[in-house]
């Protein structure tokens, strides 16, 4: 049970965030600051928040846990002035992407005693919207978060920021620092490059019109993540840098190891690669993605 | 109308259109062959063709057209055949994702007055499912069939194939052979190829266990099509090969780019990359994927 919550961003993370807590009746009174005015005024209007303050200061005055929930470039100032209003009593704990870029302006900004209670985390939930009216209690529901615990932090605050995601439903999991950052590299960082890549590669060709016109449904799928915003994945380049580079060269490699089974005409290799890799994936997506269930059924579209 | 038309492969591909034609009372009978008596005996039971035939001569005998609906792989020895049992006056086409590489095996086998009445083509269909259980009348409406005439066929002839299409709800057009393969490399056969790959490098981390728990829906969509038909697509990289390896260029150095704007450390080069990416994509499916239509909604995730 949380007496008040401060949230530090009042759209769709940190707003699911509460609603998901109020719906549980695990929360007691929440107050949202948002940089914008128009955001934390849309989030009373909406019940996200019971009180929109007008500075992070009255936001964070006597609340129990404080998330932060604002994009990852703003965070570096938040937490300069989190240092000079927290409550000694606060646990705080965050939504950003990356982490240890996250921890990084933490140690530069925080106090060891405030260190001490920053226990970071990363929801991994697929967003369709943005913004306070995307909010949704079950946001996190079946979705797992990850939390990176920090040497200095105490066993029951991240027992107790543990508790608060598993009220709104979610799994909660723990890793290192270094390990989230070089999971969600490979999971979800280097998928994003390359569909980005993969559009603008196609919109370099000459025959644009002719390439996207005929365009079916395992391209949309396929470049559905080059759609996400443009300034959120600008900041996880740059601040999950090193992993991504490696994951880039990774995944180059591998390119180039199918390249030479095409190019050297291997059609017995060929299949093996592609077998193995749907393999793979068919494990980890076993049913849910055949859509009606009938036999025979792989995930579509078997080629266009 | 068709009198009479013969299915070579009586699955997915083959038997929607048979249904398709016979919902709009738009053939006669149909007869179809393929090379596994199971495969043609359920596509009997299941009323996708009145009558099984048990050899190509068969099925073609008094058809007026004839609708090749193999694996790729298989279409060099039915053209083989069909050299010598080809009525005089049936039309052929073909559902095969390539062209260049059909059409060049029909050049090997038919003779020239046989080769004008081929009009090869290839509908731009999703398959979730194959074989003649996952056929429906409704398959191809709303979706593109790219004709790809040749410089022999008769305009009547490519005009009734063109017609046959239409009847199912198809959306016909119009490219040259290679102009098809060209396009094609780029919009599915690149992309299934990345997508591949995809799955293979993440496979290949030793950290496999955690990525792939840790993958969300956005990794999901990114690899739907590296569970397509590995043998379908080991022929496709075999008969398109030239332009699939170049569009693997093509992309390497799509992805140089992005890198060496991350290895640089450019914010706003890489905002601007990724915004226009999105831009693009956007404008390609411009509402259908923001799913409930609430306002502020591109596509899923943000950001995971």
């Amino acid at each position: 049970m949380i007496d008040r919550l401060a949230l530090i961003g009042t759209g769709l993370i940190g707003g699911s965030l509460a609603l998901g807590l109020r719906a549980q009746g695990a929360v007691g009174e929440v107050v949202g600051y948002s940089r914008r005015l128009e955001t934390r005024l849309s989030a009373e209007r909406l019940g996200l928040i019971d009180r929109p303050a007008d500075s992070v200061a009255e936001a964070v005055a006597g609340a129990d846990v404080v998330f932060l929930a604002t994009p990852v470039t703003a965070m570096d100032a938040v937490l300069a002035e989190l240092a000079d209003c927290l409550p000694e009593t606060a646990l705080i704990t965050d939504g950003g992407s990356v982490k240890g870029a996250v921890v990084d302006r933490a140690r530069a900004h925080l106090s060891s005693t405030q260190l001490a209670r920053f226990v970071p985390g990363h929801p991994i939930a697929g967003r369709e919207h943005s913004g306070p009216s995307a909010a949704t209690a079950d946001l996190y529901r079946g979705h797992r978060v990850i939390l990176t615990p920090l040497p200095e932090n105490a066993p029951d605050d991240v027992a107790r920021i543990e508790a608060m995601w598993q009220a709104v439903g979610a799994r909660v999991e723990r890793l290192d620092v270094a390990h989230h950052d070089h999971v969600l590299a490979a999971t979800s960082h280097l998928p994003h490059a390359a569909a980005f890549a993969m559009v603008s590669a196609l919109a370099r060709l000459a025959e644009r019109y002719e390439v996207f016109r005929y365009a079916a449904g395992g391209f949309r799928d396929f470049t559905r993540i080059a759609s996400s915003d443009p300034v959120m994945w600008r900041d996880i380049c740059l601040d999950n840098r090193d992993e991504i580079l490696g994951m880039l060269d990774h995944y180059r490699d591998e390119l180039d190891r199918l390249r030479e089974l095409m190019a050297g005409r291997d059609g017995e290799a060929l299949e093996r690669y592609f077998a193995d890799a749907k393999a793979v994936r068919d494990a980890l997506y076993p049913v849910a993605d055949s859509g009606d269930g009938r036999k025979g059924g792989p995930a579509r579209p078997a080629g266009e």
